[in-house]
């Protein structure tokens, strides 16, 4: 038996969650470790998983009219400093290039900790009247931001991400975009990553440094704690003023647009793992999952067997579903170990007693529920049991987050709320002193807003509340 | 009339071809310069024709096994100088990283011009046994070159590319692989790009730096020059010693691997337009063209005209057709000028004569040809003009190269061959001396080698030849 593909070990998830995490992330061969400090190498079965990721929302941004283009790394360190909040937001993250060809440079270029900057310079160039709006762009990048503590796909110094930048000639235009964004990230999450968000607006000091107004999505994680898993930024006429982005009205008049942005990136590979993975690995989404199932042969040297697992395979791979065959010497119990750690939505285990009967048996990853069906319909009843499994693991992460979003009427309440891996409802006066007391209290954030008007009371002064915020731990 | 949407003048593609090309990249809004000297912003018509190039070669790489990775994007310095042709190659174009996160990195990083380094660094980790190979990845990434006289698309200091890295057991192995990925290109460049290609071995001084062969595809341009147009490299044992990739193989003893890299870059865009554009503007063949077929109404005023084009449009989108309907307020002619300028292969007219008869009038980018056609098999007959325009297209360029390759039996037939345009045949002695000497003599290189045995002499110092050659001025 090769040693080579032996599962091995990963950390208890309930007891200790971060190594069962990075275990995990590392053991299923989802990603590896740069050789510079903070950096990840993403593998082909994690890049799979982003592959998967970029075909369903850029599909969603064509859709919208959104097209792809390419700007560049390098932006002058000049650039950042045009937008106040923005400079200070990301100057302390950024990483410098000083020197080029051999050279030393004039000015030092900074590597793009996101885009703001150079396409507002861009779109200044190419605006001129009202026909010229909406610009509604995207790519899909690279970006850099020097971080202290790292964790593969959560927090790294480079990742991967797309961002929109659209350019409109009205706030209202530029504020409905915006929110349209959000709930096209949500709709994803929802039906592509089987993923339940909160959504909603973000408070000053968590919004994106530039922005007038951030909306987010936030995730609940197997250990309560929340992770942002997309944000979509109005950015009113800031960047429009700091790069001159203005066109010619109807009304003959010179005005400034009004811009968005919207992000989300490789971070949603983690979100996916730590909401669905269980103790024995990964438990991936069928619509993002690289290998949706897995063929494993019972009794494979007897007759017949691993021919007709050839055969199931091709039939299911002409039915669009993407499915691997395990002919590998390992036994069928190793297997099962292996492509369960790995996620495998479903599994099929074919073995001489099934052929005879013209059956197959199926396994679900998420449930580990069994069942016989006739192989003449595989490809009907895989698919169907594909569909099942996406909507169930939704369903049960939904009804997990809707369970622990609890409500708190004072610091302890909502101490002890978060140190129960909740996130807590809670009134808020708006004012960044008691957003700071929480913080220091309890050592959660506010996550989102989602009442403008509340009857309530703020959770830490008592004055009247401006919002119920949704208070968590965060990564 | 819109003034924003007027054709504007572009540069005689005879006389001056280097202008028309800026002119035609820039105006048709391929591409347009950064704010960096020597980047560029790919804009989202030219981004469209990446993305059709990705889904085309991507779908090859995964025919032939190759899985998708991401590998980061700085490198530590000390990689670099570790393969000693590498370093000696790469280091004068490097941009460099010394500051991060507001403190001065302890060891300097560059940003990747090729990835071989990083990469080799993953695979020693990865790989321990003959079982783990051959490992074939591939990476979409953007890569930095500093250049000091840049142009769009040809050499630009960021570019976009793929660039594949595989292992293997033996040589045989990964020679076969350099060669079969060779052919992949030629055969993509054939049938997607409508572009032929001379493919063959470079010398020493074009090889890549690290390499123990490099085999390349040639293109001719419009003005008789080559451009490298992609490569695959036979890396032997340099890059496996450099960073002790090493396999346990069957017999039980520590073997190094044998390794390959081959990339294409954004650079095939610049070579398709300089291909095949004319004195009109761009000319894009039909597989990656953004907008393959662009509907011109005629008459648009009068009744039933818009409502049937837009039917038409439906029609042919539902085909899998990319197609675009002008409704802008432009004047047909003004239309078909701008969308001529911008290559799109079918244009189609539908007035209110056309219609009463069921007709449709196309016409044909590439040959102006005008023909009728049923509008009732609107789908087959355009699916059907934009597979023909597609392989006329290769053909016109093929038997256009074929015609300007030309045999000299001295460095004056040389020089007169390369000054008309052509490519030039001839036979070389395998000596550095005499390479460099028709680089001083014509300003011509080496492009490809094609025979190895030859009865040839070598057309600088007239002792028996080594190989054939296809010299030519190059991009």
């Amino acid at each position: 038996m090769a040693k080579d593909t032996f599962v091995e070990q990963i950390a208890d998830i309930e007891t200790d969650f971060p190594r069962w995490y990075t275990d995990v992330v590392v053991k299923t061969k989802l990603v590896d470790y740069g050789p510079v400090k903070g950096t990840m190498v993403i593998r082909p079965y994690g890049y799979a998983i982003w592959e998967n990721i970029q075909k369903e929302l850029d599909a969603r941004f064509k859709a919208h009219g959104i097209e792809n283009a390419y700007f560049p790394l390098l932006i002058p360190m000049s650039f950042m400093t045009k937008e106040a909040e923005h400079v200070e937001g990301f100057a302390p993250e950024v990483a410098v290039v000083t020197h080029a060809g051999g050279e030393k440079l004039a000015e030092p270029l900074c590597i793009r900790p996101t885009s703001e900057t150079i396409i507002g310079s861009m779109y200044s160039k190419w605006i001129q009247s009202y026909r010229d709006l909406p610009v509604l762009m995207n790519q899909w990048a690279n970006v850099m931001r020097w971080e202290k503590t790292t964790r593969p796909f959560l927090r790294t110094s480079e990742f991967l991400w797309q961002e929109g930048h659209t350019v409109h000639a009205s706030e209202a235009e530029a504020v409905d975009m915006t929110l349209k964004m959000l709930a096209v990230y949500e709709e994803f999450a929802k039906n592509c990553l089987a993923m339940p968000v909160l959504t909603g607006r973000k408070t000053e000091k968590e919004k994106f440094a530039g922005a007038v107004a951030t909306y987010g999505m936030e995730a609940m994680m197997h250990d309560g704690k929340s992770l942002q898993a997309g944000t979509s930024h109005y950015l009113g006429q800031n960047f429009a003023k700091a790069f001159d982005i203005k066109f010619l009205d109807k009304d003959g008049t010179q005005k400034y647009g009004y811009t968005t942005s919207f992000g989300v990136s490789t971070r949603l590979i983690g979100a996916i793992i730590m909401t669905h993975g269980d103790a024995r690995g990964l438990i991936l989404p069928p619509v993002v999952a690289p290998v949706q199932v897995v063929i494993v042969p019972i009794a494979s040297k007897k007759p017949g067997v691993v021919e007709a697992c050839r055969e199931l395979k091709n039939t299911l791979t002409k039915a669009g579903v993407r499915v691997v065959l395990d002919e590998s010497e390992n036994s069928p119990g190793w297997k099962f170990n292996e492509w369960e750690m790995k996620g495998v939505p479903v599994r099929i285990e074919l073995g001489p007693r099934d052929l005879e009967a013209g059956k197959m048996v199926t396994v679900r990853r998420d449930t580990h529920e069994k069942a016989e069906a006739e192989l003449s319909s595989a490809a009907e009843t895989v698919k169907a049991l594909l569909a099942t499994v996406q909507t169930d693991m939704y369903d049960r992460a939904k009804a997990r987050m809707d369970s622990r979003i609890v409500r708190a009427n004072s610091l302890d309440e909502l101490l002890a709320g978060v140190d129960n891996a909740n996130f807590v409802r809670a009134g808020w006066c708006g004012c960044r002193e008691c957003e700071d007391k929480v913080k220091e209290f309890a050592q959660a954030t506010a996550r989102v807003m989602d009442d403008e008007n509340t009857s309530e009371t703020c959770i830490v002064c008592g004055k009247k509340a401006d919002h119920t915020v949704v208070f968590a731990r965060a990564y």
